[in-house]
């Protein structure tokens, strides 16, 4: 299990790292998501990102589109035109992050209930 | 496929929100892929995890163990000493987090040469 690219992951200069942490970021985890659903233009990502600033999505499909997960397509058009949607490799990454999300919907219940429990072991001591 | 839990995790005041930017989180994600290896003590996980402050990884791991996602062991001895581990919930959060780990090792050449292509795309414009 032990390869040369997982023990380069935790040196905090490797350009490895930096994908990790564009493809885990609060903003990529989200676009990712909405992204494997299928084809979306940028207000309609903006739109189903809740809270994101038109700033923060911008850069974070740039990151994305930069490391080969998301593909921009620009229709040739007036108004312009621009479709976003990931590449055989966003899907896979996306896939990983979905099944994440799967996971926090399923379990729902458990994160809860040890939030309430923990906030109760604090409150006591 | 679409669940209310899957609608609600785009809003940005939802707490479900709140535990998938934790469990993604830049130090959140290397400290469970530590962890799925085996129990921890805090100056081992901090070894491992290349670039992180004390104070980070002190915060990082109280938001994962409030989560419900590490289990902190105190050993009432002198000095101190405390075990940080993976619950159920944690594997299977991790578990997520490792496919993507794996996936930019096993795919890292696709991810570098679509980053090179990129910066040869923006050079030229």
């Amino acid at each position: 299990m032990e390869s040369t690219a997982q023990v380069i992951l935790f040196d905090p200069n490797c350009p490895q790292r930096a994908v990790m942490e564009h493809l885990a970021s609060r903003w990529g985890v989200l676009v990712q998501i909405v992204l494997l659903r299928g084809t979306h233009r940028f207000n309609e990502l903006r739109r189903e990102v809740g809270g994101v600033s038109e700033k923060m999505l911008s850069q974070t499909l740039q990151a994305l589109e930069r490391d080969g997960v998301v593909h921009r397509l620009v229709h040739p058009v007036i108004p312009p035109h621009v479709d976003y949607s990931l590449t055989e490799l966003g899907v896979q990454a996306a896939t990983a992050m979905q099944a994440l999300f799967e996971l926090i919907g399923a379990r729902w219940e458990d994160f809860a209930a040890a939030q309430r429990a923990y906030d109760e072991r604090k409150g006591r001591a």
